[in-house]
């Protein structure tokens, strides 16, 4: 690596969250330097936003189209674009992106229809560009560990996955009360035709296919809402059936008090079992079959 | 009580396993004294049963009626008879005790069909005699704690239910190795129609509606087989809606390397969650919505 | 085995805590019946606890040498007396049994002072007789399991032992509002000059040497009181030096808030690391250096 | 902030252990910008670790005092030099910087003698400009909920502080088979006259007295070797005695085989206790006396 990746941001202005969170883990990786962003459809809220960034001002853009444009134009024009907005605008920021040759790196879930989704893929192949969604779960060094682990025929065949994704911040309505994150995730318009199962029941589902290798070819879903007014469902139960014959089950809610990122996975095979929790990251528990567990740790 | 009411016992001789445990429950409560038993269906080994436990020998039988016949000549005769056979066993020892007067403590499940069930408890009501089943989960003081808790409102309406049993001692053909508990547990001539639902299954169902308070009005199961060769499941998930409109799922598995007695239930509610684990009984973790979850301990 | 031992016991009446622990371990155990004591030092209320038991009431007595004058002339007199009183009068009893022919279990700690504990073992030592204290923590199967596990080398040579009891009880002045266990054990008079040290630290001083094999050698404690008014310390820090070379430290407290019970030792080899906690019994944490923690469990 | 700081480096290039850990702090705060540095004292390796991290090569250096001419004749000189070398190398190195009129950021411990601390503390003073020591662990949100906790009162007044800091990778003596962090940790030439002690007992000892807002008063330590051949302690036990009269005790190893990197602290109080590890960093433990315990967690 002879210079840092230049990366552009659609998204993540002053209120948003995850776009924040994009930006730290790029500084951390130290493979990009933010250089330019729509950060809201407001413009001054996104010149404000960029100045926040010590960003050179002219490159914080009043929208995609402009972004697209003027970067277009630069020598040292973005290699890739973080696209970090509400759900409904994800395909449209990252189409335009990828046919106008960068790399895109857009915030799950990829979109909010499969027709979307194909599309995206579609125009990544086109552009040959990287089109990646960010399951930042399935970074962590013990979530590899487990993946290897299950490649390497540690559990035996697979029988079961059990995977949850537990919140509990959406437990009362505030949407209803104006909180800007539970707004655009609880609105059908923004955040597409799913509620719980789209914003974090998708985290889950990937890291078990991730991790286990496996692929759902079954399935069956209980989606509900327990909040009065509430548009979307806010908890999901589902019935997995893997190809291999292994079963398994889903639990996405975003109404179970006392859970704050709950995302937890535990598989087990013909040979042992392995456990993994979110909010214990750095460890990983092994059970081989008749054996005492054993608890595999990050290391230094 | 002016004197301990005296035990017999169907069952629990040299080799079996739930039968110590209820003489070992029965001695820490010090409200019975075990005095008779038919403690296997082969005669010698019943006395011989009856000698380790220190029973006067005209107290070992050979069969249930014989006990039943021998008991109820006593002037001292058994007040109740505690069932510890396999469940294909239950419903006629338990009848024939019922109605020559005993009570009768069975172990779960409590009959192999729903009829013969729905019988006993006509039996018991005829005979004005208690017919207990032994949930025994649903004795730890932590239980009694979050049942007390939820009937009293403090998790608000219940919108969540969450419970599991989780073994895995069957994760290998123990019955084809002649393991005599595998060998009757997976035998649907001994245990009756169902494997783990039957055997664990039924102690998450009723700890899930006994502190929950509320009654499962629809479910959905996917029972599974993933050992060779066996002919009942040995896993099974289901997805749960109670009466009031809460979701909720189960899974019982024997098949889950690492879990000993993985017993777990999670309820919650508008105003808060309950989390317990049988592996850890003397703790129960609530979440009051909104504030830090505290940890109630048994006490001293 | 054939008959259970008849076992006496001098204290444990109405209002007092540690008889009946005692009374329930021997019933698990099902090795002991109960059949005489001396549980209180006012008559009626000895008669009234014996009456409470189910005990013969000619059987509940006045005092020590009522029982041993009364049992010794009995064919079938006690074999074992338990003595469960306030440990000021641990010696008296237990040496009037001993002489008397009984073996005697005794309650932690042995004696107030070392000459009356030597004397005591002189007792025995004549008697022929048991003298067993209870370290009931040294008991449980992975406490068992540690200690073989660093008898058979698992660990290497040994060269830290850390030892901890925390409890919270005495973080206030109870003995001021006249608590029973507060008001004696806190009381000079009756429970020796040590307060934690003696009740408590006794237990996790025993438990170091009992699993690690070693004997502590030199020792440096600072024995502090922090409850305005009381008499004896309530927590104490201590640093350890085995005679094998190996180091350690001791706490013993009983203001910690927020330990109920915490007794945990953690061993530490040139190959490997032991680590328990009497709060989770039923695992055992072994770190074989350079390579992953496992736990082991007490098992079915 | 209308620019980052300019940050340089001493110390912490290829095969160096801290330095990384310092930049990446840096990139996630966002407020530094590393621009320059000594990161070896070989010049080759220093030119080749600068290139590493994509700095101009003119900044990367040869020694402390080649980088302090250049950087001081720059108009974009740094602000601020971290100081991330081995031990002996601390107070020279700051010294130089801070007399350049440079900010200092020094790794602990501070310095290896008490006078040279000092020294560092007049120069800072004379030069008006920050010495800063990286105490890192003092910045984790719950750390500074728990100081904030008890200087608010909220554990009452403070009798009990036990901390300790437990590791294993010195278990074994790695320092003979040329381990590089081992070789410098274990040389007294290098680490300093105290071995645990200085690497990890000063952050167990800094914690202790930042979190309780107490000042340790008088102690008693026990520095102990455990392998053979090793020239500094590896263990070590201390009885601390706190200005106010509370009581605790510190224990910093890296022989026991299990704990990777086991900081944890326990505070007391007349009102409450307060437990954290630094392995579950995000969660603290709030024991208010008589209530159940609370688990405070960092929050989305």
């Amino acid at each position: 690596m002879s210079r840092r990746l230049r990366l552009g941001m659609v998204g993540g202005g002053r209120g948003a969250f995850i776009g924040a969170v994009h930006r730290m883990a790029a500084r951390l990786d130290d493979r990009y330097e933010l250089v330019a962003g729509v950060f809201s459809s407001d413009a001054q809220r996104s010149r404000d936003s960029g100045a926040d960034l010590l960003l050179d001002p002219r490159r914080s853009y009043a929208s995609v189209d402009e972004m697209v444009r003027a970067e277009s134009a630069r020598a040292d024009r973005i290699d890739v674009a973080a696209i970090v907005t509400p759900n409904h605008l994800h395909h449209v920021g990252a189409k335009k992106f990828l046919e106008a040759g960068c790399h895109v790196i857009c915030d799950k879930p990829l979109t909010t229809t499969v027709a979307d989704a194909s599309d995206l893929v579609s125009s990544a192949d086109r552009a040959q560009r990287v089109l990646a969604v960010t399951y930042n779960y399935s970074g962590y060094p013990l979530v590899r560990q487990a993946k290897e682990m299950i490649a390497a025929g540690e559990l035996g065949e697979l029988r079961l996955v059990q995977v949850e994704y537990a919140q509990d911040w959406l437990t009362t309505a505030l949407e209803a009360a104006g909180q800007k994150q539970a707004s655009w995730r609880t609105d059908p318009q923004q955040s597409g035709v799913a509620g719980s199962v789209g914003d974090i029941g998708t985290h889950a589902f990937h890291l078990a296919e991730f991790v286990s290798g496996l692929r759902v070819a079954q399935l069956a879903a209980d989606l509900s809402t327990h909040v009065a007014g509430r548009k979307l469902d806010d908890n999901a139960q589902m019935l997995l059936r893997f190809a291999n014959g292994a079963r398994g089950s889903l639990w996405a809610t975003q109404i179970a008090p006392g859970n704050e990122n709950g995302l937890r996975l535990r598989i087990y095979g013909a040979k042992g079992g392995l456990e993994w929790s979110q909010e214990e990251p750095n460890h990983l528990r092994h059970a081989p079959y008749g054996q005492p567990p054993r608890v595999i740790a990050r290391g230094g």
